[in-house]
């Protein structure tokens, strides 16, 4: 990730000009602000406002009139509690702004979450930077045999260089092209709203997001989850760093019992308390598909 | 109004601790947080917090890197636009959380304003406060005679005397027997989910409610309207006019295309061209029903 | 409940008029289609209009040009996938629409679920009818002594008889007032909008509400829960009874993975291995917290 | 664009197989449904379900018990008025499924419609087919000079030709490489997540899209617009032909009202008024901005 010397100084002047509010206040989080967090080879993630706290939540849960409770060890009961019995009304007291510069595949999968607020970089108006995502050795992989949806192993040798040379080359190749039927130069040069599509989906757009603490967890557990694709859980990752910045009690309940709970079906219920009472329980006995199965003994292994 | 001595604490003790921060900080709302702005008899709107301000808004816009533009006449003249063209997402990028307290009856209006984040205090959880809303005499009006939804003349003399001492000891009544219901001295005491059913719709309840400028305004547009009910048009314009010290810029922008805007239709448009030439339109020759028409009329006399 | 004779004959008349339509049919919904199922004294729900079946879920989910798929068994399978893995849009392609009779205070708890479309009667256009729900004794319960937002024993003998006499004879009088204040009779009358503020929540409203089955499934799985407040709890599994009907193999997983289904943390799952090692664990050397050991024990007794 | 005979064998099935229902049936969608209305040179608009019609946005704000009403012209009036007091939850009683095929830079301005429900085909799971779209001649055109996000002039002569020959060619090696990267012979070829990105943005995907009535008006008001780009005012074309024979009173009301309306801010009134009056306004005595008065003066001309 490259920032120009005008982005850097932006972004430093934002960052010296501490002024007094009266709103709940995350030192957690205002160390990040405005800062780019890097992720993948052109693109970040910046924190450009938030609004509210741990306190905040409970505050909330409370209706209360103060702006927050005498005992942080009260307020973390509680909102475990809440995170617990999936009281999500709280967490929505909660938000938080990011600026993301991004694949455009990647804000594909992103786009899908729609309870946020979002104004992208638009290049109807404007003429998109020539970055394109280039994935690093390590990331390209082969077709899963197992997973339709997944990677396997890392391609090797010959194939690996062919098809980073090609993405380079079509990525080149075709900015080019596009910078060619853009020129006004002796022509008159294609509309923006049309030239834009000949351009690769791994070019790299950007946009404000804004979205709630509840709706930012729900988007977490899904794309920093070790099935989400790679490009977006990296995305999903720096953020994540930063909410345990930001509100560390309500970070600390999302962990357990989301990020690292799991769900058991009444099938799987039973299951358990069978091997719990010493029974062998094989697939057959269990009553479950071969995937379920498979899925189950993941975990209980 | 009246609060508490150790509410009014907790609001004072609030507002006495300015922290610094490094987000966009609005001047107009930092003077309004956590005050109790009265609304009816016992109500109130408090501002909670806030998210962003006009600069906020023009660089959502413009996906841009820094804090805000080099001159307030820009952004006026580009949020007006975006304003004038129905270009939503930048004004979705501010965000504001209220305390209310409201009369179940303006409650249940209110809620149906989806696109909002909202805590409620809980009558199953906690004995609701004996506060009902009593209008005053100015606001006891009679049905009107020429709107189904609407409220005609002022009642006056023995039936409003009569009205008020109804709505008084009916209150009185049943939030005695909602205590009589709950207590636990010598009985059970009825569960509170239960015993909460017997109380009347002017009963005051709570919240904190979070929404975003955009559907705040689209809120304002339809409920600080005439033809709202009073008792949530109170509210409309209590919050309005901290809304226009917090995005000024915006506010304005809403109050001349939306507030004071006006519809018109393919019909409408052609009636007015006609009348522009000099013609003389005429209900039966504008090709209106009767409610368009004096719809019509009522901008047009 | 009680329909008028005018009300049956015009649901009556609906269902003696099938139609052919190139749609995907739901036998198991049709036979409900109209029918008020009764629900609390006064209460009803009526399914008025389904969209898609279980094929319809599938379908979607492969994005197919056909109506479905060649084996049943097939469906099922992908349908207990995408439940599992909580692939929530297909469901999402399924839509319902239900005319329901319910007291206010449950009519405010439901409309918390906001991902839904609700038209509600207006008792500022027209006037609501004398129908108030009065709890059957067996639902007289006493506050929960565990739990503070719950239920415990049921009232007994002169205390159950009180709390039933000042309901039934606070409606009737509120009921009465409400008529009064509105009456034209030698006087203006009260708007309505304003006389409504006197009744008390028990009273009846009448919305129609329509949702994906998603957020259906969403809604039973908070509502039909033995947490849920019994008097919507009722609604709730009413519904969840006709779901079943339309949807079987989507109803077989929900009830399979969310109704049926328990969420372990990341600490209930090391317990649980622990546990299936012969390992003796109390609450103090579990980590968890007396609530959540509590709650954990529930299941794993 | 071209279907299989595979595909044209399922949507005939499904055409030949009408079956009787109780739900409110629309003649004029029946026609439609399946079939595959052509759109741009590969894309298409398949109506795939919808629920309720004319006489259900009626009942449901009536909260009726029957299935409409007695006299159409009745309905027409009331469906008018709440179209004019923008009443929008009748319209939302009424929903809509379609099976679209589109360009991914037109599925990437779609998708920000966020109330509705989508299900796209996976990339990640599925290989893209070799189809993109390519402009005829007549829309090939220049960036506008007075519009920063429209277009201008169309290319002529030598211009189009090379613009087109690039697409064309860039389209095709694109797709060479993607084939080549995923190939599994004599190598392990790349991820069907990691080779889409190469893709260019012409390419066509397909997705199930469900909305209600009420956002779908939204959507085509947007959409249909002379200021929307062409690639996807053609498809909002297609879908309004649709919904005017599903629901041609709704749609007639929202041409009139919306699609053929204006809105006038409050300065715009208080021009028109002095118009009418007689007055000779200006730019300068409007009070207008350059921009305001230029959209003003092409209405009022």
């Amino acid at each position: 990730m490259t920032l120009s010397a005008e982005q850097q100084a932006e972004i430093d002047a934002a960052r010296a000009n501490p002024q007094p509010t009266l709103r709940a206040v995350a030192p957690g989080m205002e160390k990040h602000l405005y800062t780019a967090q890097p992720v993948l080879d052109h693109g970040f993630v910046r924190a450009i406002d938030y609004m509210g706290d741990d306190a905040a939540i409970v505050q909330a849960a409370r209706v209360s009139y103060g702006a927050g409770t005498k005992h942080v060890s009260n307020d973390e009961g509680l909102i475990r509690y809440l995170m617990r019995h999936w009281h999500s009304t709280p967490f929505e007291m909660c938000e938080i702004k990011l600026h993301v510069k991004l694949p455009v595949f990647v804000a594909r999968q992103w786009i899908r979450h729609r309870t946020a607020n979002v104004n992208e970089y638009s290049a109807r108006y404007s003429i998109l930077d020539r970055e394109f995502y280039i994935p690093e050795p390590a990331q390209l992989a082969a077709q899963s045999t197992v997973n339709n949806q997944g990677r396997g192993a890392v391609l090797e040798g010959a194939e690996a260089a062919r098809v980073l040379a090609l993405l380079k080359s079509d990525a080149a190749q075709m900015y080019d092209h596009y910078e060619e039927m853009l020129s006004q130069d002796d022509q008159q040069g294609l509309a923006r709203e049309l030239a834009r599509m000949n351009l690769p989906m791994n070019i790299y757009t950007q946009w404000y997001w804004k979205t709630d603490l509840h709706n930012l967890f729900h988007f977490l557990r899904l794309r920093a989850d070790a099935h989400a694709q790679y490009e977006i859980r990296v995305y999903a990752e720096a953020i994540a760093a930063m909410v345990a910045d930001w509100v560390p009690l309500a970070f600390g309940a999302f962990e357990d019992y989301r990020m690292g709970g799991v769900t058991l079906s009444g099938k799987a219920i039973d299951v358990l308390k069978r091997m719990l009472k010493g029974e062998e329980v094989t697939r057959e006995s269990s009553g479950m598909s071969i995937g379920e199965w498979r899925e189950f003994k993941g975990v209980w292994k």
